[in-house]
């Protein structure tokens, strides 16, 4: 494949202006859960569509209820088409002080091992990732004079706030939008060298809580004993998710997760994750799901419950004698199998709502809500993702379930029928969704070459 | 007593000059637990000294190792000699935009009800109390031309930081601070129209509990199920805090607590204090402390725990899927009888490494310790009080303990033998530590009136 070489190579040499590009775009703080960068999501949006023109890439910003997504088709007769899918937007940067370097100006660093990164919010999640395979096409364009398969973008503003609008704009545009398989870029690599094929993604139900006691804040000194504290209610109820062996104690909760086969918990037992080498690196030992599930269950195959976010009370510098008038909490699941989001979220109201004393009161705040998604085994372009990563990386790739969750996967398949393949360059290092996020050079470079070959080898 | 009627008839024709006096104090805004308010407090120390050079009283700002005190010296030959402590710092004003004007810019309101009050952060605790006290002492100089006792001032600018330098200042300065009894007025009334003098004081115990888990903020997708969450540890311990029954869990918390006569209960339940007078007010209904206690004993003669303040994970607007990699509380007792605030906070630390996982770390930071008081209930001032009180407001002091702390109170007594005399005018609707803090109008005229009573009751 001769085409192929020279299409590999132009990604080499071309290294440099593909950084600057993806720089570019990491320097727009394109927020999305923050009203205050609703500008900066628009940007980040018009961008893109300016770069995909220059690919030759009939591209437009389009309007949702929320943040704009941006489309383009690139068509091809007589070959396969595909849409690829992606988000511009990248998760609040707080605690910003834990930054080493401000989140928005990005930058090439190196880590004691010596591996080259860039350093930026977004580097990886999903900015960076995006980049691998627009990167791909452009080297493609630009020694083949056309794209090897059809081609429709769909990079949307709004995956870290839950994609609120975009299965109704998929809905509006089924006809528009409708493609043989969708790939995706959002997910990451088994380690450093061995790439990976995701094939399962976990659910997701987001909630937040608040719990109301007085109605406004006491003095501790003259209140305290008698009055309730919003704090101890939302800490009971937050303590009581869980019991001592580590499984959700919500009623119904496990209904709808199955059982592993046997003969795949085998094959994962020998990937030989241990909590020391998947927790050591982030100075923890001792798996904290339910006891009797291996570490790669826990987050993998099973539900889980995680508090993201808590407040009440006096958080400032030095000690306030105060009763909150109010506490809250962000609560989110990660659901699998059959869970039903609705039914979860509504078993979890109602346990809170059976904690809270008669004379006080609670809201709820819905967030979010996806389905668990699993991938068929055979599907066509599996195969051929499977050869070429295996060429550029020199080793096979491992199929496995993530932990995480792209809700809108779920959305392609009911509304379109379409099936995503998963694959992304992220390595566990990357403090995607913390400070100093980054993506390895060698993740992107190696991802560029990576999506030029599965498009090559999806021409057939 | 001819005089002291010139001298009410002076404080009631002066009333206008004393607001705006108290006005431009409370302009100042003396936040001492922010050091970015230090230069604040010292502007609040400096306007107290030049008003009791006003006075005639030899008055100084002086250092201690955090904020400055402010003593003056006003001799009597042949008179008893008093101190008058109070405090020139006020709590911090957050949540800011839960007040209905800004803290610092004091007025004058009506409430529905027709009262008169004065609003503003520190209008009650504790600017506007000590002023009912130096407006007495003015309205005694233009009058008599002197002070009916002697009166040594010593206003602090640290109180609701927990004092932390006073103590230290009172030791090295004994022989100077020495008087015969200690007038205090940062308490409350019992209600709009009873006097009340305060006989106890419950003492505290205030810690800060920092959890750490994994060494940064990680994906929930990624490491949900298989990383410990500092949030679910931290509700855990202070879910556990408190028994069904309301009682404190931890091993000895209640040494040192002694059992309330039947007689002095008895007295207490004639008192009327319902939930419906008491928790109504504030929007509850339901006391929520030890259920087989009263809510007056639960509120005053008991001790407590509360949560002052919780914070972990993401706390912005819509939803982060973090595991935060700590999270904190402020958690404070109020100790009654002889419990001992230091086994206490041995005790509370205990239970809390108990709780942390082995991989996992906690970090206290101390902010107070105090022990409770109980006064003398044969203190001759008490009689004079009494009395003075009776005329002033028509009807007889009540003579209760507080839920408050007040530590320096304990101080006093420790390092000089001064017993204190707790009188002030504050009532259970003034908002002290909330947003739209208020004094009532007729507590500072009345007050200012009844301490002129109480001063020349004590001249004899």
């Amino acid at each position: 494949m001769p085409q192929l070489d020279n299409v590999l190579r132009r990604i080499d040499s071309d290294l440099d202006q593909s950084l600057e590009r993806l720089f570019a775009w990491l320097r727009i703080p394109s927020i999305s859960t923050d009203p205050a960068f609703a500008g900066d999501c628009r940007n980040a949006a018009e961008w893109l569509r300016a770069e995909l023109g220059q690919l030759g890439i009939e591209a437009s910003v389009r309007e949702t209820g929320g943040h704009p997504v941006v489309v383009g088709h690139a068509k091809k007769s007589g070959a396969p088409h595909v849409m690829f899918y992606g988000h511009y937007d990248v998760q609040p940067v707080d605690p910003l002080e834990l930054w080493e370097t401000p989140p928005f100006e990005p930058r090439m660093a190196t880590l004691p091992d010596g591996r080259k990164v860039i350093s930026a919010r977004g580097a990886c999640d999903d900015k960076g990732q995006v980049l691998t395979f627009i990167e791909a096409c452009r080297a493609w364009k630009a020694e083949a004079g056309e794209l090897p398969v059809g081609i429709t973008f769909l990079i949307e503003g709004a995956e870290e706030d839950g994609s609120k609008f975009l299965p109704e704009f998929v809905e509006a545009n089924r006809d528009e939008l409708k493609a043989d398989v969708v790939l995706v870029c959002d997910t990451g690599m088994w380690d450093q060298d061995t790439p990976l094929i995701t094939t399962a993604l976990r659910g997701m139900v987001y909630e937040e809580v608040i719990v109301r006691c007085a109605n406004r804040d006491l003095h501790s000194g003259l209140f305290g004993g008698g009055a309730r504290n919003p704090i101890h209610v939302l800490s009971k109820i937050l303590a009581a998710l869980h019991d001592d062996s580590g499984r959700i104690t919500i009623p119904g909760f496990y209904e709808g997760v199955h059982e592993t086969p046997t003969q795949v918990k085998e094959q994962w037992k020998k990937l030989g994750l241990t909590p020391e080498s998947f927790l050591g690196p982030i100075g923890l030992s001792i798996p904290a799901g339910e006891k009797d599930r291996m570490l790669i269950e826990q987050v993998q195959s099973r539900p889980t419950c995680d508090v993201n976010g808590i407040i009440g009370g006096y958080t400032g510098v030095g000690a306030k004698t105060v009763i909150a008038a109010e506490a809250s909490a962000k609560v989110s699941f990660r659901l699998v199998g059959d869970q039903d989001p609705q039914a979860i979220s509504d078993a979890f109201k109602q346990f809170v709502r059976e904690r809270i004393p008669e004379d006080c009161s609670v809201e709820f705040v819905k967030h979010k809500g996806s389905r668990a998604i699993q991938l068929p085994y055979d599907m066509p372009v599996l195969t051929a993702a499977r050869s070429a990563l295996a060429e550029e990386w020199g080793r096979e790739a491992i199929t496995i379930g993530s932990g995480g969750s792209i809700p809108i996967v779920g959305d392609f398949k009911r509304t379109l029928g379409m099936d995503s393949l998963l694959v992304g360059f992220g390595l566990d290092d990357d403090r995607v969704h913390s400070p100093n996020e980054k993506y390895d050079l060698k993740s992107f470079h190696k991802g560029t070459r990576s999506w030029a070959r599965i498009l090559g080898a999806m021409a057939g």
